[in-house]
């Protein structure tokens, strides 16, 4: 039997059932991702294994690091062949690891092989891949389509242009992709030449010259306004804990005057700053129905090595254990106060957090069904017992039922079978649950659960498509 | 097949012979609760399900917001027969939560409904249970009898006078109630016009004149002492984190007056306050045989909307995370030094810190069989995962064979139910255990630890009924 | 059927086939523990069960204690057959715990016998295991020889001299015995008298005089070499947590001087001087091949009381919840930088930390197959659950493949045994995957990883017999 069987991870009768029946067919709705707008308005092409697998993927770049692998054949210069002969020759090892079923999943799914990856496949694998690869719809656009992609989602600098998404948008009929806002460069005044230089670029961008602080958030809310213009209802954060501290208008002013005369902030100052910004943005947020995405928690750049040679996201990330209660208490509190705020979905990343994150959510829901979601276990958490536990967690504390789901977070065209991933995860749970008598004896009851969780709450939550300039 | 059929949770031979031979008849002995002296001794009688389900119950109301029901229909003004079908209309996305089954259980143990609650079956269950409510046995204390609780033990505030707990010793056979001495406010001194007040109620209550910290203390010791008459054995104590800097009596004396004229104390100085005063509580209970109990680590009152517009125990309490192991420490072989050390039980409230709790629990055993316990899975952690990790935790680092076992904390005299639910899954668990030989396969064996930890381990552990005065 | 049969902890076909074919019969290499040097030197003989389980064992100690069997009987001056008796009263109540395992275990391993221990067989166990002890082959190296120990790693303070080891190497042929360098007294500093005795005792031991910091530096080089030379390759820390300050060279030097001049350093103090200390370690072990083995967060000394009487490992260490992430990854990567980072296994304490280990340590993953070990279940966590959840975050967040197994850590001779309890959950974890399509139905592929896990790994890894003046 294939290892990718029509029933991977599916353990019992009932768990087959709900996932054939109701999770299995349902659209994909990738609402947080890294894909290049580049790359789907271009329809890039990509002619091997190497290319698609290797050339962004951090996960298959520690995986590599840990086996032993020379970084040359990592992230250097290395021949392209080599390195994803390295790669075949460590796959064996990573049984257990998430990538050694999304591999053979994409293997499966994106190519129609069933072989095992090792070296004894490698050569096989190579040219059977290049072969399809060569075929029209292999394309970026081609996977959109053979992975049934109804939407999807970038992340995006605002002080950039969104060209490709305006060509997109022309172009494209069969997949919605949307960007979405992620300002961090819009507080990183530690950084005062960096902050200046990226000021500059918002200036352009907005087409809003900035003379003060006013102006400069005016030029924010220009961008969020051409971001909504293309359909775009979400933002993105990446913090280690919530900003706590809110500072004045004036404070914040003074802050921003001082580190456009080149003062580097200090780490608190940075945080208080960031804290004002965020509480102008998700006033926005709040008023024009978008949702605001949290991913907490990492500590990256572990590495000052491979920082220097390689530079960030080079697979030296790895899991913070700050305090996180108290801050995102204050956060959230005075979001709240101030009607200021948004649907909200907080991913963490250390699994200790879980129980924190989601009864904290838990505090500020209302009005909106499921308004603050705690989301799908993210980075390395982003395998069975990951998912399993945030699943767990939510159905212990909050309303499973209500759950937005899966999203890919990657930078590959070929990871879209993470949500058949995520998929039999869910179905398997809920199955086991149906098995032990957790759950009652209802199909439909519980597959019409698992199928929202699959793309319809998404959908129904997000209203990504409710703009009628863009639908 | 009903949902709640007999073997409802029992997935193996091993856990059905656990549970139906070893724990289901055992009696309970509810040692910790928020049932309200007063409905217990004027034996209050209920309307319908929207009054004995939605009026205080925390859980509940944090689901129905999470599933988007205005305020007004959770502790707002709202019909309660349209809160409760609000809530019969959430109850189906709360599949996989714990109230989905405490629920069904109520429904069906104090009911004999087995319908699946939801809008369809709404009117029939609301229609059913008025009537069964209306009948004599249905009362307050027709519960308690129902449910075969043989004791309980509410919780309550040393200042205030006892007397629903005295006219209930003289009115009920069959089950006895003790209060339990619960003193937060002998420390709230960081409010002090709200202490001021407290020390004048304790004055009245415990008829001891107040004029010092001497006099303050004998007036505690007073109302200890009346308390131990009524058969209470028992205190409680809700802490974020243990006070670990113990002050001089001098230290001591001089916080209390500075209170007394109006002087709000600072966070550490309060909790040096309650570090002298738990010491001097602790004193006590060691030496009449008391055990304390600590509810250790949640964050409160997290949504200041909610704490304005509707005040504490709003549910928006959540769990916090400050690290706890060199402060639990410092209390705890602090008062062993001191001969001060009572019984004790811990419920640790973040999952993360169960093996922290646990392990230091274990340092400081001694001479008393299970002194220290590790108290069950708690409010946020009071489902199968939680009770389980719970369980587990306490067999990996210490003697489960030695564990008091369940107590509901509840609000709610439909809640003994979880008695059966958490017997349930310690027979499941166990059962498993046996199954996979992780414990030998010796029913008589397993099924006499099982059955103690339902009742009987409490019941000498707590020795609630060694006054004679009382039994 | 006996309680310890063939298929123990084997819950499917295909851990049957794991364990049996390919895990159960490698050897063991017991990398750390705590055996006595003197006691395999001079081929220690034991009277009794109380000799050989109960003097030293403080995880059996805290059992007694949680038992309610007074100190005289745990640590104090019983007599060893009432201790012993005590112990058999207090096996059946730690149904559950590794204890009940690994005694029962122990009795069929090391005595054939298969009596679940109990106050009823207490006496024929008594007597039978007292009969076997009297045999030749019942001394400390004939049990080496019983359970397969092919090499065997003590752990040893360097300022003392190792000539048990050099006896032990002239005289024992089956089994290799290693000693282990582990420095804590190193950087004592914050006791100025202590560590001024140590400094004497190196002295003599090491043959160097140390008159300075940098003689003081030689004469631990002297010891490292000294180790080195007998064969070890391994190094042992404990740490609350990592030390991330470094200091100069210069105020290292000074730490040191004012230390011999009797003044106790601060925390601080000796965290930095520690932090320099283990740089210049590291650069030796990197140099030489070692690796480091590093113990992480354990709180000790919790009972001031048994402290006072008994003295340090009475058992009353715990678990520490300091925060690990920022100082673990400073402390790392300035070694990283300094080419100092030698081959390393951190084994952590605290279970809500495994995520955060296992992915700090990916990040410095380099050139050597996984350089960078997450340890196996230590100390509170050496049971099913610790293990399995240290496994299963290793397969998701690094190469479990490239694991290098268990350890016993132990201080007793009947315990290696422990070794067969990890592979049973080890092969029974992985056959559970395979059962459940979660690896691929490939018994050779995943019984090799089994089986290189339990041996083969650790001696690749560690390359103990590498130095041709040993083997």
């Amino acid at each position: 039997m294939s290892f990718i069987h029509d029933d991977f991870l599916l353990t019992n009768d009932q768990a087959v059932c709900l996932y054939h029946q109701f999770a299995r067919d349902e659209p994909i709705l990738d609402f947080h991702n890294h894909l290049s707008p580049k790359e789907i308005a271009e329809d890039r092409r990509f002619s091997n294994l190497a290319e698609i697998w290797l050339e962004g993927d951090h996960y298959k770049w520690r995986a590599l690091r840990a086996n032993g692998i020379p970084e040359e054949l990592v992230t250097g210069n290395g021949d392209p062949k080599e390195k994803y002969l390295a790669w075949a020759a460590t796959i064996p090892h990573t049984l257990g690891n998430p990538l050694y079923h999304w591999t053979h999943l994409e293997l499966k799914r994106g190519f129609g092989i069933d072989l095992l990856l090792s070296p004894d496949t490698a050569e096989e694998i190579w040219d059977r891949t290049k072969e399809k690869l060569a075929e029209p719809d292999f394309s970026a656009r081609g996977m959109l389509e053979r992975f049934q992609v109804k939407a999807l989602c970038t992340t995006d600098d605002p002080a950039y242009p969104l060209s490709y998404h305006e060509e997109i948008a022309q172009s494209i009929q069969t997949c919605k992709v949307y960007p979405t806002f992620r300002p961090d460069q819009a507080w990183g005044i530690d950084q005062a030449q960096d902050f200046i230089q990226w000021v500059e670029t918002l200036e352009q961008t907005s087409g809003k010259t900035i003379v003060n602080f006013d102006s400069f958030l005016q030029a924010l809310a220009e961008r969020l306004q051409k971001f909504h213009e293309l359909g775009s209802r979400l933002s993105d954060h990446s913090f280690p804990y919530f900003f706590s501290h809110f500072p004045s208008e004036q404070e914040a002013r003074q802050l921003f005057e001082q580190t456009l005369e080149g003062q580097n902030a200090k780490r608190e100052e940075k945080e208080q700053f960031g804290a004002f910004i965020m509480l102008y943005l998700c006033r926005w947020y709040s008023s024009n129905n978008w949702t605001m995405q949290v991913h907490l928690g990492p500590l990256r750049n572990n590495s000052s090595y491979l920082l220097k040679t390689f530079g960030p996201d080079a697979g030296t990330d790895s899991i913070g254990d700050w305090t996180q209660a108290e801050k995102m208490s204050a956060f959230l509190d005075r979001l709240d106060q101030d009607d200021a705020l948004p649907k909200t979905i907080v991913y963490n990343n250390n699994p200790a957090d879980n129980f924190v994150v989601s009864t904290m959510l838990g505090n500020f829901q209302r009005d909106i069904p499921g308004k603050m979601q705690f989301g799908s276990g993210w980075w390395h958490l982003d395998q069975r017992d990951g998912m399993e536990e945030q699943i767990k967690t939510l159905a212990n504390t909050g309303l499973l039922s209500r759950f937005i789901g899966m999203l890919t977070d990657s930078r590959s065209f070929l990871s879209f079978p993470r949500h058949e991933y995520f998929r039999r995860i869910l179905c398997n749970l809920l199955g086991n649950w149906m098995a032990e008598g957790f759950l009652p004896q209802e199909p439909e009851l519980i597959g019409n659960m698992a199928k929202k969780i699959c793309y319809q709450n998404a959908h129904d939550f997000l209203q990504l498509e409710s703009d009628e300039k863009k639908s």
